[in-house]
């Protein structure tokens, strides 16, 4: 193996030493799979949920924007299938006490020959031991080093991921929503109390333990979508869309993900860019083809084409409600993996809520005609079509996407790290760097910078260290534009403008400096 | 009492009509204190949070941005106090079962007659039964319809606020924090387990509890401050910020308050705008009086100077580490009440931080004189002020502020319901209005929408009914300017623009409107 880094440890490694993303409380250890935005990071998620909203609600009269509560009501998710079925089979090792999900185990037929592989030799023989317990009188096992064989496979189908043991404890429907206690209670008292009552009873002391939370449990959002057809009624009441018309959110959700994985790809607290666009029945397929063509288009604004690609779900793929989903992926350091999801959901949010609350989810057109009488005025529940984007894998995908080095001439001179991100999402749009901290151009900086800032461009004045340390700097965040106050600024009251991406500069007057960057960022000059 | 609905049932019932704010999964019957922001509610709630962000951030040379995540490692909460000082006292009723705040109960001095009254007469009946049985033979209790006479209060100062009892559980430590359980584990299962077993020993089942979940419980944030301490020093590391320098951060905290009250202005999902401010030890009280002055500026640009107070902490509110305090008090309809408090909160939290982790949060200042040595080059624990508001709060704020009703002339004409918010903050800046439907009018209506959309600036097309119902309705969502495309318009390219707060009209060229539109939103013009 190579000690030179991967593609994805050198992001990683520019990402906590430029404050793009720290891990969360790493002062402590760290929370498994939990991340923080630093002062870069913080802006580059902000610009790209910006770009998202302004594309989505601002510069469109057909959708709105909502906002909801992460908490919501639990016959929420009993309506949306959530609390059934949004779970992972998992299972314990009875040799080594592993914990998986047997959906994500190593395959092993019936009969076949196997043997645990356990960390060390100390472990192999405790294992042995439970093994041959396991295994009964009938099968001799042996142990050779950290191995034991003399095993086959049964009929699960799989095996432990640790071990190899095919000794397993039932498949356990392990539910991915967080769970947690709201109101003036005390679910572990309430808990222990009807646990002990039920053991003297002989009753079952779990059912008793869930029967005591079920008045105060409620969930963590696991998706933002759910709240645009629970207030399906609401917006259409308090605003004046019309069929067709979608309903954007951008937020967090919560996850509590076995396998987490690849950086903030997968993580247990994550952001969502979701839109629901409700249509007349059977202009579902339409709508879909026009999402998910909008929505390459939008993604390649800021990532390379040829790292994008659409995927169709195969039918086996399909929920059963679903008449055709799209996946956007992109083409991480990994591989090629989902960046958003576009489905056509039919009628199923809006009839599922409809049936769980007892109020009626339904659109009235005065001017379609009902097709069953052939009058006109029809009543009908939309069907929907769904792009759900990650804003979180956004960020890594942008990231990824943008991250460049320049190995520089023969001698390396010109050498670099480079963040070609788009200028929109820039954290920095514009730096704003005196050459020296003498002769006025230290306090021309700054008035610069304001202009920038009233402008509403985010300008960072900088007048730490050498030029040329502070290029590297602002290219390593990527900063599109730099504008350097030197000694002909006194002068003819002009700066020059360094472009990031391939280091040109030009001569603009101080005066047209807003105007020309806020035209570059307008066009996505590079 | 009158029929005329208050202030604050017209604001809400506003929020509502017009889609600011809904109560969450509301044909659930609601999720108590958890509400959603509609269409209008997002767009002013983001203008008020980047209006925050942008003074405090963007605008500033010595404050950056973090975007940490809720859920944060247990011993953060630890190192903080909030896992044992974060709680409220609460106790149960033995008569009603009614369990409530110890500290908001009504007070009762030992020896004073009491009596209890309980809903009806037949509660009253069962209420007598234990009470009867609580007082024991020494007391003879008596029934008068609802009431029970007859007790008198003992040595615990309060009793129950529903049925007025002295008999009362004893108070146990509440805390405000919501848990939830991470990672691939079967909390619910494992309890059990431990309780049974417990049970079986003879040992304490609530501990066997405790322990059972001590190793997967993690909490959601009551605030975002701790961040700002726990990643000091990647910060540090990571930007080249000098003290006196500020960490920002907008974002979602929960508490399971068990007060919930006033709409949105105490609920236990909600949004903070927390900035922590690092100076030199010494230097806090200079900055608490920079920074009390400074936000006091600030809620002035968004609401009236006289709905507005600064209250000093009196020494019994202060914190036993905290060298003072002030509240920023907004006068809404109940009354003043808080909207950011400012803390001068010495260092006290980076200390508790370093010493709960055992990594050091100080800052090395090569050029400062250390004090104890004399010398240049100073190593310190930082100092901070916390300016702490409610961006909740803040949208509950400038609604109540911008809420207004004119009655019209005598006849009634003219009365209206108008939003007077600042225009940064209305969540449309312009409506774009054809007078009619015909003569290219809403063509050119859409021609100017998109000028403004590509500016940056929200604009919305709107030509459903007539000009007067439209310029009501955007007046009722606060939109500050209405742009009517009329007539005139084709023969020389002028529309007028209409001003919400006294409905006067200007004439202006369409090639100027996005200019104007935009000079009235930098200096608020309205």
């Amino acid at each position: 193996m190579s000690n030179e880094p991967t593609v994805m440890q050198k992001i990683v490694s520019l990402c906590k030493r430029r404050g793009f993303v720290y891990q969360s409380s790493e002062i402590y250890g760290g929370l498994r799979s939990a991340y923080d935005y630093g002062p870069m990071g913080v802006e580059l998620k902000r610009n790209l949920t910006n770009e998202w909203w302004r594309a989505m609600v601002h510069s469109r009269e057909d959708i709105v924007g909502i906002d909801a509560s992460i908490f919501m009501h639990p016959q929420v998710w009993k309506s949306s299938g959530h609390l059934s079925n949004f779970s992972d089979p998992m299972v314990d090792c009875k040799v080594c006490g592993e914990r998986f999900r047997a959906d994500k185990a190593p395959t092993a037929g019936e009969g076949d020959e196997i043997s645990l592989e356990l960390a060390d030799k100390g472990r192999a023989k405790v294992a042995l031991e439970k093994a041959q317990e396991l295994a009964g009188e009938g099968v001799e096992l042996r142990r050779e080093g950290k191995h034991i064989r003399g095993l086959t496979a049964g009929d699960r189908g799989y095996v432990c991921p640790n071990c190899g043991s095919p000794f397993l404890s039932d498949e356990r429907q392990f539910n991915l929503m967080f769970r947690t206690f709201h109101g003036p209670v005390d679910p572990i008292g309430d808990m222990v109390k009807a646990v002990t009552r039920a053991a003297e009873a002989g009753e079952d002391p779990r059912q008793a333990a869930e029967k005591a939370l079920e008045g105060s449990s409620v969930y963590m959002r696991p998706e933002t979508a759910q709240a645009m057809f629970v207030q399906f009624a609401n917006i259409l009441q308090s605003t004046s869309m019309k069929v067709p018309f979608g309903i954007a959110q951008i937020g967090k959700s919560f996850r509590n993900e076995v396998t987490v994985e690849h950086f903030i790809f997968r993580s247990v607290e994550f952001e969502q860019m979701e839109m629901e666009f409700f249509v007349e029945p059977g202009k579902g397929p339409e709508a879909l083809e026009y999402w998910k063509n909008e929505r390459m288009r939008w993604w390649s604004t800021y990532v390379k084409e040829e790292n994008l690609r659409l995927r169709a779900h195969g039918d086996d793929e399909l929920a059963h409600y679903s008449d055709g989903c799209f996946d956007v992926e992109y083409k991480f350091p990994w591989g090629w993996d989902e960046l958003e999801g576009i489905a056509s959901r039919t009628d199923y949010d809006l009839k599922a809520h409809t049936e769980g609350s007892g109020k009626k989810l339904v659109y009235f057109d005065p001017e379609a005609e009902n097709p069953e009488t052939g009058k006109k005025g029809w009543r009908y529940t939309p069907h929907v079509v769904e792009p759900a984007a990650g804003a979180t894998r956004g960020v890594l995908a942008v990231l990824c996407d943008a991250y460049d080095e320049e190995p520089g001439d023969e001698s390396g001179k010109g050498k670099r790290t480079v963040l070609r991100l788009h200028p929109r999402l820039a954290p920095i749009k514009a730096g704003i760097l005196p050459l020296v901290k003498k002769d006025g151009m230290p306090e021309k900086g700054r008035e610069i910078v304001e202009r920038f800032l009233d402008a509403g461009v985010n300008a960072k004045f900088d007048q730490q260290h050498a030029i040329g340390k502070r290029y590297a700097r602002h290219d390593e965040v990527g900063t599109p534009y730099c504008l350097t106050v030197d000694g002909q600024t006194g002068d003819d009251d002009t700066v020059t403008i360094r472009y990031r991406d391939d280091r040109r500069q030009e001569r603009i007057k101080v005066d047209e400096a807003v105007e020309v960057v806020r035209t570059a960022l307008a066009e996505g000059t590079r």
